[in-house]
């Protein structure tokens, strides 16, 4: 959330401290905003892009306008460090790439950059609460009353505007009148299942059971699950979806049990450039997350980790893709280039 | 580990506690054991069945021959009362029903029944670990040299009298100098992979990488796994097996990569009183453990959760079994009764 005009400051809810804690950062400079995107302070891709576009916003403050030249110049350093921030998330760089085109229209003589940024931030930011509502109104219909659900990491309000992707989807559908249950992976290592995805499910009564990331294929065989709905980090023009690390897991599962697997995202996640999902970048975090959660030891000192934060469903595993367009299903690259033309 | 002749008691490795601390537990009476198999401080099939025949001889402490019918009924009701610590591992009720005929065998006017439990569960024992060692032997011939492979949980020293079961196939690799490398799965929500065998397999030096159990998928996605070995804790007559949750999963996940999937137990492992690996009773655990680990509160008050220790994996995604008699492949009825002839 911006508070104040182009002088004011970028405020966000710390979501590594979420459900425990409910504690505001204030960032008024772009380092802050920066570190913020880097330790998930801030997640969920289309959050990301929000947040580093009022980054950019940020790198105007205490320069005046006389120096026009090192205002652009400020703004253009601060949109590539925050392109630095987390590699998987396209979003990141399609809100980044909008702020370039404010700020190189301002160079040829524009408006006053500064207000302008501003401008384009909240308009990436508003385009999204309206995405998200799209999105959920797509997807709803494709959800039947009764249903049971299930879902990875967090695609709630939390890593957007408002509303999310995929819990958008069951938000409309409870704004409907439907009646839906849900279960929750727990996504290890950072537990946004567990935090942040219950936590906002609980908040609107949406019956919710957290299981551990292993448990969803014996959920599947034991019990009815009619859809699993995720995010999505990037979508490739042939429709691979990286996801947060567990997502293909899941997918495999789902297609093994005849649940269809949905993916829900605004269109800023497709990168039109790529075609196969193996040449997504897949950021590599801390072995710590993994083996010393909370400071909490739980693997002999020197041993090995491996710990990817994003995996790549091919489109082959995906039954449909959930845009504030519609609809794409089957899922293909054709599909892809005939829903965005 | 036994300490002593029949007054003695059993001495235990706290396995909660590893790898951060080696603490032994001296167990002096049958509630003692009861209480470490049901926290799971002694873990794995074959090690809670091997600790509950040591509980029953426990039960005649401080008896005196004299009284020889209230020595079989201390005894005899040990073992029910020992029963009752966990539902799904069939090696447990496997050792409590070799140590019942020795009480009755006793009761016909045998014995010195605290003599002769003594020497039954020294044989459940020293059994285990002669079967151990045997399916080291039988399933280190389906590994290649150079291979990767993949566990889940821990089935390996820890679990059984030595050596362990899917663990047993990579030490017997080791010693017969083939190189191997191991991806352990941290295994949620208590983390015998991280904790117990990156443990064992770092102790052998061993190349392993610890990868959450999400990760699994995107493992076998995007690396060469020459196969999956993982234990047991019941297999029905079909060779449907239950194991620790998030064994199925994997399966899924293997066979969807064409990853050879094998299940190493000894033949105590076999219930042939069941066929449909349905009907094999799941425990359920306290919600704690996956909402608040090591007391790190990590979802909203109030959320339900779903916690199965186990899953059952049908035969149907086994590629073989690994049994102290030999390799069973395929997987079926049949197979698995001329196995057993």
């Amino acid at each position: 959330q911006w508070i104040g005009e182009s002088d004011g400051y970028l405020q966000l809810i710390d979501q590594t401290l979420l459900p425990g804690e409910l504690r505001l950062i204030k960032c008024h400079n772009v380092e802050t905003v920066w570190e913020a995107i880097k330790t998930l302070r801030v997640r969920g891709a289309p959050a990301i892009g929000i947040a580093a576009a009022y980054g950019v916003v940020l790198s105007q403050h205490g320069k005046t306008a006389a120096h026009s030249t090192s205002l652009a110049e400020a703004a253009t350093s601060a949109a590539k460090y925050l392109a630095t921030s987390r590699p998987t998330a396209v979003n990141l760089f399609w809100a980044l790439d909008r702020m370039d085109h404010v700020i190189n229209a301002s160079r040829a003589g524009g408006s006053e950059l500064g207000q302008a940024l501003l401008a384009e931030a909240r308009a990436i930011h508003e385009e999204d609460r309206a995405m998200c509502h799209a999105i959920g109104r797509h997807g709803a219909e494709l959800i039947p009353d009764g249903a049971t659900l299930m879902t990875h990491c967090n695609a709630g309000g939390l890593a957007t505007a408002e509303y999310g992707t995929a819990l958008s989807v069951m938000f409309t559908c409870q704004d409907q009148g439907k009646s839906i249950q849900v279960y929750a992976d727990e996504t290890r290592p950072l537990w946004q299942g567990a935090r942040l995805t219950a936590w906002e499910l609980q908040q609107r009564n949406i019956p919710t059971t957290i299981i551990c990331d292993s448990m969803s294929a014996h959920v599947m065989q034991t019990r009815k699950i009619d859809a699993v709905i995720v995010g999505a980090d990037r979508i490739t023009s042939r429709g691979d979806a990286a996801n947060k690390i567990g997502t293909y897991g899941l997918a495999v599962s789902a297609k093994f049990h005849g649940v269809p697997f949905y993916v829900a995202a605004p269109s800023s996640t497709f990168d039109m450039t790529l075609s196969d999902g193996a040449e997504i970048p897949i950021e590599q975090r801390d072995h710590q997350e993994v083996i010393a959660p909370y400071g909490q030891k739980l693997a002999p000192s020197g041993i090995d980790v491996y710990n990817p934060a994003f995996d790549v469903t091919p489109a082959e595993l995906i039954t449909a893709l959930i845009t504030e367009r519609g609809v794409v299903q089957p899922v293909t690259a054709e599909a892809i280039a005939k829903h965005f033309a």
